[in-house]
């Protein structure tokens, strides 16, 4: 029923404005706090990666590999994964979302585009493999995390 | 420790051919295996939104994204999920992977690259944004997925 009335809203949005293509919400609250754990989880492991090479030897091919990952995923519309329901469902484990997060549209969506931004950045710098300026991207991007895990992200 | 000898092999490599760049291993078996399920979750939420889109409303954009990042994770190099201990580490839950796929390593090797290539073919008729392209690929990739499922991931 839910995936019927969801399809007749888009209809209707597609009538009423055909230059509007609806984004489809998939998954039931458990799946979409699941897979955005998974997603923050691959985040991770590749900031590790990346940290590994700037800290010891520097193979620019990982790194290349781990910014992809990390820009492919900010790019991802992880938005959908936040949505009704997923305040306290349980995923991999419990969700370690602030009730807050589900309330500051506007603040989150600014640390969000940070980390996009941060993201791109170190795509693009990634390609260039200067072990340096990866090394100072990494910090950048890695305070963008930081800024919304500090608001936004229970403690372990 | 393991650190230090892992920088002084790369630095033994390195001083034998400088051609060869060493690539940096990451984490304890439970990392890495933690890491390989967010990273399949992370595939799974992506084939899920991109068959909503060729089953339901079409939206190039949501399709784009997620088979980038679909693109991305094929070629990040998971192999290296795969170390030493993870054979029967915990992650998120107990590892799905038999046995065989730490032994069939050409086997696994192949159809590892049939998903990439299937991988980077989705992302390429992605932003062509035709429908029925989309549709077919979408089967070819999982397919691949299924191919190795089928042979080295115990059911759930």
């Amino acid at each position: 029923m839910q995936h019927a009335s969801r399809r007749f809203i888009c209809l209707v949005v597609l009538i009423l404005s055909s230059s509007i293509a609806c984004a489809q919400t998939v998954g039931k609250p458990e799946d979409q706090v699941r897979w955005r754990q998974g997603a923050y989880a691959t985040l991770g492991w590749s900031m590790t990666r990346i940290k590994a090479n700037v800290d010891g030897a520097f193979n620019k091919e990982q790194v290349m590999q781990a910014a992809n990952v990390i820009q492919a995923i900010a790019n991802s519309g992880m938005k959908q994964l936040y949505g009704a329901g997923t305040e306290t469902a349980n995923g991999f484990h419990p969700t370690h979302a602030k009730s807050a997060l589900f309330k500051d549209g506007d603040k989150v969506g600014e640390l969000a585009k940070d980390f996009v931004q941060q993201a791109n950045e170190m795509a693009k710098i990634a390609v260039a493999g200067e072990a340096a300026a990866v090394k100072t991207q990494f910090g950048a991007l890695g305070k963008s995390c930081k800024n919304c895990h500090d608001k936004y992200r229970e403690k372990d």
